[in-house]
């Protein structure tokens, strides 16, 4: 079934992808304003409760890992972690480090303003301290 | 610990108690513009990744459990579940059935006009078909 899992040309356009877990694809959305991670179960479904409960459980973990790593990485206030898929339905499960001072606190990311797209290097270095935090996560 | 655990008083200003779950209090958010029900684990922690796995994947089996219910009762166009908490840090997972014909599609719900509270017999309505197809869903 993973073979022909075909990530979704929005999530494509807007975001990095940073490769494949067990589960899901990783991306990174190309908006410079909050650290901002996104896991897309490779399941062709458009809501949590219609995963197995396997796959459920092994989404979670994968966010529980993503999220320790942000929060080491990021020192966030907050993190927000959410499904939503008004726009694009393909089920993808949002993480993104807010801060009291970011432009949105205490309102949500979605919907507002203009992405930032990061400036090629910015991107990279953001991209490489990810992958080393989150492969340092992987035994924890 | 969860003879000590008490519901945030904003939670609990803005939502019906509909009572306790294995691990979660079930509240249904006071606004009747969308049908939104919020999942409390009764525990000290203020983000997912900081329950245990254990406990995370009760409260995510509990969410699939409410987002049937909530699926085969309300028949939304998308469910949005999201843990935010950049208002209420207490951790409470939301649950909104949302249509493309609601006042705030495709954006989030969140922070977005004036709740309209419920009618005292349109509450007790909705309450009482929420608890028979909950309890109903129970071995499914």
């Amino acid at each position: 079934m993973s073979d022909k899992f075909e990530l979704h040309p929005q999530l494509a356009a807007d975001c990095f992808d940073l490769g494949r877990l067990d589960l899901s694809r990783l991306l990174l959305m190309n908006d410079a304003r909050y650290p901002w991670l996104i896991l897309v179960p490779e399941r062709p479904v458009h809501e949590l409760h219609h995963l197995s409960t396997t796959d459920l459980h092994r989404l979670m973990d994968e966010s529980a890992r993503l999220a320790s790593t942000m929060e080491a990485l990021f020192r966030p206030d907050k993190l927000n972690v959410a499904s939503l898929g008004n726009v694009v339905a393909q089920l993808h499960l949002h993480h993104v480090a807010r801060y009291r001072d970011d432009e949105a606190w205490p309102g949500p990311v979605w919907g507002r303003g203009r992405a930032q797209p990061y400036a090629p290097e910015q991107a990279q270095q953001r991209i490489d301290s990810l992958r080393r935090a989150f492969e340092g996560s992987a035994s924890s």
